[in-house]
């Protein structure tokens, strides 16, 4: 038995599943657990890989690392999604941190995590800074406060089903609202490489370098996401990620990790002419 | 029908195959032509993928245009394997290049990619200042006189079959005999990601690192390769492909690449952490 996911309609990865560990519908969203021998325990939403065992230090490691090496005063954090509890778990690596606000439509994700992925999920059991909250992100920043983070990270699904909203410009503006003077948004920014993903890549950034004065794009080796090839968005109020980055305060916090490193964070930002020529275009 | 190529035993990526176009089994290897919508043309040998049209701009910008921007005195120019003529085609592009002489062991990978894949392999018909040689690329570089070459490019399959030789220490020896003093290898490097391929990448940069004086490697995504995640090794006697890299000059060439420009080059040594450590094990 295989786990198959379609990259386009012509192009599938499949992964030989050893175990159907779980299978449930929420109300959000199909939920499956799998076990493979190269990837061990892996989760998917509606069919599409979410997090590995092999390979989830490499999304979680940029999505974290880059906006605390930049701006080593963040206290507090709001992370939209990450219900796996990867990203959570990297940011309170940081004893900087005062506070961590987690917003996850679907608490079966959560739950099931802590049962299935321990890996990910144990960072969401008892860390007096986090606070769990099983809301519509969309929803959340509306009624948030502003100036209150000084991180958001979006760690979402695709714009498709319950993470439509989180590529809304209506989204980003209540990001920029929440965020203080000094405020950073990390957001999952999808791929330039297959044309569903380029395309959503393409809008997401439109709309963001439009909300924020300072909108960059980096990118990593994520091996079982589509090409390959991924993106995260970097906007902020006043932080240029290269300009800003703080490397000797970062390698001085002695932080082990298996993919950032701070020569890695400047490299992230230096994109292939053809993604650039896709970012800078006019849509 | 589907196109299936196994990256483990337990993973495996598949491309829906509008046409397969032409298949032999030539002396050395099997040789397979397909078309699919989303890559269009694509050739595989012994099964695994070689080259689609659609990301072969990727392998070819980063194999040729991050040597020649850190010496654009190269004239006098090795290709090892190559017979899809992409590596060929962007060498020919610098009207600095005096003489390219391309090694293919396999005459019928030319001959049936100038027929199937013109993209590539247009440029090996008409340009005097080419000459290609059926021979073995082991025994090439054994038998050339020494100091003859500024450049070497080695465009392998993986040490497995025919491209085994090419990842000896007999062949490393030989290609810095016969580089000049400033001269500069580069070399299909492998994949950090999957068990094999890593091992390969490991085995390989530690002959590289034990032969010449300045080894590196730059990495690039590639998405129809396994894990989209692949290396070449930048190995040379005099140059550092980062402090030595001219980037006013090449910006002057003002040759238009999809792929590769001088941020990115750059950008493509700094590696992960993980990778770091697999390269500085000893092996």
């Amino acid at each position: 038995m295989w786990f198959t996911e379609h990259y386009q309609n012509d192009i599938k990865f499949s992964i030989e599943v050893q175990e159907h560990i779980y299978s449930e519908k929420s109300n959000y969203q199909q939920i499956d657990f799998y076990k493979n021998k190269t990837f061990g325990t892996f989760f998917t939403l509606d069919g599409f890989m979410m997090v590995t065992q092999k390979d989830e230090f490499i999304y979680h490691d940029m999505i974290s690392h880059v906006p605390m090496a930049v701006n080593p005063n963040i206290k507090n954090v709001l992370i939209i999604g990450g219900g796996d509890g990867g990203t959570a778990r990297e940011i309170l690596r940081y004893k900087s941190i005062s506070s961590v606000d987690m917003v996850e439509i679907d608490e079966r994700v959560v739950r099931l995590c802590q049962k299935f992925l321990p890996q990910t999920a144990s960072s969401l059991d008892d860390d007096f800074r986090l606070k769990i909250y099983f809301e519509d992100g969309l929803k959340f920043v509306q009624n948030s406060s502003s100036e209150q983070y000084d991180l958001i990270l979006v760690d979402s699904t695709d714009p498709i089903g319950p993470g439509e909203g989180l590529f809304t410009y209506e989204f980003y503006n209540n990001c920029n609202r929440i965020l203080t003077k000094e405020g950073i948004l990390i957001n999952q920014h999808e791929s330039p490489y297959y044309e569903q993903d380029a395309y959503e890549m393409k809008r997401s950034h439109s709309k963001i370098k439009k909300t924020f004065p300072i909108a960059k794009v980096y990118q990593f080796h994520m091996p079982t996401y589509a090409s390959g090839h991924w993106l995260f968005g970097f906007a902020s109020k006043k932080y240029d990620p290269i300009k800003d980055l703080k490397s000797n305060l970062w390698n001085n916090l002695n932080l082990q990790t298996k993919y950032y490193n701070t020569d890695l964070h400047i490299g992230a930002f230096m994109l292939p002419t053809y993604v650039k020529q896709q970012l800078e275009s006019n849509y």
